[in-house]
């Protein structure tokens, strides 16, 4: 059944669609509202369950603990200080928070998921000063004065992450006193920093990107001239100096003249994301080939496989083009759904299936592989190899950034079990788009679709399938007009071999997406079958850091081997992939693959540097079979090393 | 000439050799003062002079320039307060420059050295404390109290540097008023941290190392045991806590519990440093060798083909063992000068020659490279592959850490320039040890050397050589006692084909130490001939990050693809080393190697991945003779981009 909203107060500005995160206000495609699509088991389903069995709980008590949420208490009753607790962005996770249950109560309108939005709300709601300024860390008592910090003060970011929640609760429930605050919020933003005001930015994008689209939701032009400002502005040494230079907060070039997307990744992506929002509503073909070009170019050279981004953990920034070690990857959680903010956002602009290629990796690749199953640990940074086993077992306390080849369960720095939260709750609004004429599907999960088009008539489907663990999409059409339409299927980039059986027939169809453009009868089925069986991937030579390294894939999984399950007394560094025999599937059809591997010997060097004046490859012990498993699930079986890339023999 | 000290005031505690910054207690080897040898022309000599005419005068104007001297001044006239420029280490700064020119007025006698140096002293000596305490940073006005940050306020740290400039000091002139007030900051320290005071640490080791060596210059043995105090508490959790975790500074695990360097480099090597001393000044074989052992373990590890040590920018650190990625190295330039400290150490405490040889490696190829020719700029970090070119050129400001592959005149953290000014006055010391029958050469360079030998009798020897760029070394006996003595020469490492000629005869000889033990005749040569031409260096295929790479080395140098040396249109990331070719020497001589290299072809993936299910190498476009140049003289000739591992074709 699809979730309905009869048990939900419904305000002015509310979706009858049900909402969703991005709704750009031009172009032939809408994403659909989380009232269209329902998901009903499989992989993203039981992440969007533990997210809300689990997480949101989970975070909401940590912020407790931690003072977080009482911060706003003391801005209220005037006992808040320089003593507040946590890092000037922490009234960000509270917001991101705020908007992952609202969307959560969107999704399935639990009366108990709104109340505890509501209690937060409020406590939030009461720390607004008068003229909309809404911050705990900064312009209260003995604080900092507002805005006296914008390289690293948040306070700009903050008030983003407050907008998206308020775009949650409208379009989710309409307008409501939480919505008010955030329009308090952004009405003085644009006082303050608008053409009249200070002709500032703030170090970390995001009041860009929340301004948009609560413009979107509330339909208020100021905000998107605002965030338009804000976007234009930057690049132009307006910020600062800070060590890591002004790349950092990408203050060295303009969005327009940018080639390749740099510095400390969220920010660098949050920034696009916006821009692209600017150039969608605005029709500013310009700088949307911009922006294009810049996603062309940091995939081309500076994007891991796993689709992570960001390989310095020094400033949590891109490196430059090709440095992209596995062992020291970032690919910070927060970065993989930033990316996918972008990518989302190109994809509605332009149609063109790629951008949806890489969201898929990244959502199974990084988004996915953060959190534990049960939804109370968390990876920070997502890197391609662990050298070293964990040390112990997690512990209740705050983790500087889960870098132990091991899951926390809350952070110092702790943006990426929020930013988890508020896009699991909202994983179905990234699955299809609705256009004039039809369906497109992108993104595989059984699950039920309605959808009224535009000019009239109803597409209704139901989508049966075990993706990724099988390749089978069986689509089975429960409504449609009674006039031809066309619905489309992605068949991903990896998917050689593709069949699509319709109509009657079945026939190959190559990655990209495939049309069936007709009349749908009630009850049809329409099945793709893509391959999912593993295959070997090799890297552009130009990565030097996994030069003669060979990793294997299966379906949109990246594959890796984990050292729980190398036999006895093999070293995970020791052993090499034979490449002469094909990965197979594992037998019973587990996720992984199996693969033929030597294990060679390696001695070390007595006290000597590990250089010589020979070419002397390791000699081979033996020969064995091993298993490789999905990566977003590593780390699951206790301490381990793990590596993607595996020297080829 | 040798240099005298007629002209220079000489006090109680002042040495007849002139002093050395390392001085054991006890054991068989005495390495030279700066009165017992002097260089005259050469590789080390030019660096020396330039140091001299042009690298202390530069800190000090710059140290001027940002108030980190005045600082010292406002401490004397009550008016410093938390507005104290720089970080809290900047007094040691200063320290580490009066080191400097202690150690330059030693060897050269200069009187405007002397007169610099006592400038300064004076002006540090007023802001001692009445009771020893002396630091600009903490505990005056309304500055953070004393001790109040051990892990990050670099207090001890900066008493550390302070002695080991009274060293210097005490050992070229005496006991001098600036001694005195190094004697007041010990005896503090003692009182403030000894066996009654607070069981505490600093979290940057130096005081130690500090300690231990004023403790030798002035007979004191409080000093060491505070030093050995400090050392023995380490490991045991009594620093709080920092985001990088407690091994950053290595208070995870005791020292005589280590089993390998790690956490933040300069951290891991003082502290090393001083165990080494301990370890000999106690005659303590248990902890010598568990502090041979983690120098073994680290260098056949942890270690950079340059000698450089530290994989991590983020917290300046050791990555895990294999982690070496070339480009994102650091290798700071103070790693290098502690890896130094330490070695010297080790080899003082066992005479193994490994201790040398690595030595011999990290000054050329880490020390040398980070000053720039005219002794004005530095690098910070080293690393081994520069991927994008220097913007602009270098200008008068303050570089963060130098790490876009151009040297800085100054830096936020300026520790490197201080550093490499007091390694550089007193290199000579580090080139030879004196033994109870003899003397051992280990580093080569023109020279004058005069040592009594302890139990009667002069060895004097004039040594002629053109190293690196030639490898004879002529050692000319200038003088020689009238009984049998043992004259030993290192032979490098890396030396292959070495030969020997002494005694009428010329013989082939192994790396190591060679041995010429018989009655010398004044007049006589003896001549070692080292094979200087160019050779291919293989990496330990566990260094994931230069797998399928190989390096030039010739003699002690490590050479490097730069750029600027390349044909027009080629880029550095399409070269790949022909390495069926032998490398060859360069005609005419000059330092560096010709290499046969095939230019291949790459092409961009069009806005997809760079990673495809097959493997196909770059096509090859076109066949070159590439010039290599040496390492340490990269970034001389303009912006440029640069690496040290090439693929090999």
């Amino acid at each position: 059944m699809l979730p309905t909203f009869t048990d939900v107060r419904r305000g002015p500005g509310a979706e009858r669609t049900g909402g969703r995160p991005v709704s750009p206000a031009r172009g032939p495609r809408r994403p659909l509202g989380l009232a269209e699509i329902a998901l009903t088991d499989g992989f993203w389903a039981t992440l969007q369950q533990t997210n809300a069995a689990a997480t949101l709980a989970h975070c909401e008590a940590w912020m407790e603990r931690l003072g977080w949420i009482a911060s706003f208490d003391r801005v209220a009753d005037g006992t808040i200080g320089p003593d507040r607790p946590g890092w000037s962005f922490a009234d960000s996770e509270v917001y991101k928070l705020l908007e992952a249950l609202a969307w959560e109560h969107g999704r399935t309108g639990s009366v108990e998921v709104d109340e505890g939005f509501t209690r937060l709300a409020e406590r939030v709601a009461r720390a607004q000063d008068a003229d909309g300024y809404l911050n705990t860390c900064f312009g209260h008592g003995s604080q900092q004065p507002r805005y006296s910090d914008l390289e690293m003060g948040h306070e700009l970011y903050n008030t983003g992450h407050l907008l998206q929640a308020a775009v949650a609760r409208v379009r989710t429930v309409g307008v409501d006193a939480f919505v008010e605050v955030a329009r308090r919020a952004a009405d003085h933003v644009c006082r303050e920093f608008g053409p009249e005001g200070r002709e500032a930015i703030c170090g970390h994008p995001e009041i860009e990107v929340g301004l948009t689209e609560l413009g979107r939701a509330l339909d208020e032009p100021r905000y998107l001239a605002q965030a338009e400002l804000f976007v234009e502005r930057r690049g132009r040494g307006l910020l600062g100096s800070v060590a890591f230079g002004p790349a950092y907060f990408q203050d060295d070039v303009p969005v327009r003249e940018a080639t390749v997307w740099r510095g400390h990744a969220v920010r660098a992506l949050y920034l696009a994301a916006a821009a692209v929002d600017i150039a969608v509503d605005r029709d500013d073909a310009g700088l949307l080939a911009v922006l294009e070009r810049q996603w062309a170019r940091t995939v081309e050279r500076r994007t891991y496989l796993t689709g992570g981004m960001g390989s310095h953990h020094q400033d949590e920034g891109f490196g430059d083009d090709w440095v992209l070690p596995p062992d020291r990857a970032y690919c910070e959680t927060c970065a993989g759904i930033a990316s996918n903010m972008v990518s989302w956002r190109l994809f509605l602009a332009t149609g063109d299936v790629r951008y949806a290629d890489l969201m898929e990796r990244t959502f199974y690749n990084v988004i996915a592989t953060s959190p534990r199953a049960d939804g109370k640990a968390f990876f920070y940074a997502n890197p391609l190899h662990q050298r070293t086993p964990a040390e112990g077992s997690v512990v209740d306390e705050v983790n500087p950034r889960a870098e132990g080849g091991q899951r926390a369960p809350w952070f110092d720095v702790s943006c990426c079990p929020t930013n988890l939260a508020r896009t699991l709750a909202t994983w179905q609004s990234y699955a299809a788009v609705v256009e004039a004429d039809g369906l497109t599907l992108l993104q595989y999960a059984s699950g039920e679709v309605r959808v009224e088009l535009e000019d009239g008539g109803v597409i209704g489907l139901d989508v049966s399938t075990a993706y990724p663990d099988s390749g089978t999409v069986t689509v089975r059409v429960t409504d449609a007009p009674e006039r031809p339409v066309r619905l489309r299927l992605r068949v991903p980039e990896w998917a050689h071999g593709a069949l699509l059986a319709e109509g009657g027939a079945e026939r190959a169809v190559e990655p990209g997406l495939v049309d069936v453009a007709r009349l749908l009868a009630v009850g049809e089925e329409i099945r793709l079958t893509v391959p999912m069986g593993p295959r070997l991937t090799w890297p552009d030579e130009r990565i030097d850091a996994v030069r003669g390294c060979v990793a294997v894939e299966a379906g949109p999984r990246v594959l890796c081997l984990e050292s729980v399950d190398l036999p006895d007394g093999v070293d995970l560094e020791d052993v090499r992939l034979d490449v002469s025999a094909a990965p197979a599937a594992v037998p019973g059809g587990a996720p992984g693959a199996v693969v033929r591997a030597q294990v060679v010997t390696h001695t070390d060097s007595a006290g000597a540097l590990p250089y010589t004046g020979r070419q002397s490859p390791a000699p081979v012990r033996e020969a064995v079979e091993l298993r490789l498993t999905p990566y977003h699930s590593w780390a699951e079986r206790g301490p381990s090393t793990m590596r993607v890339w595996l020297p080829a023999s």
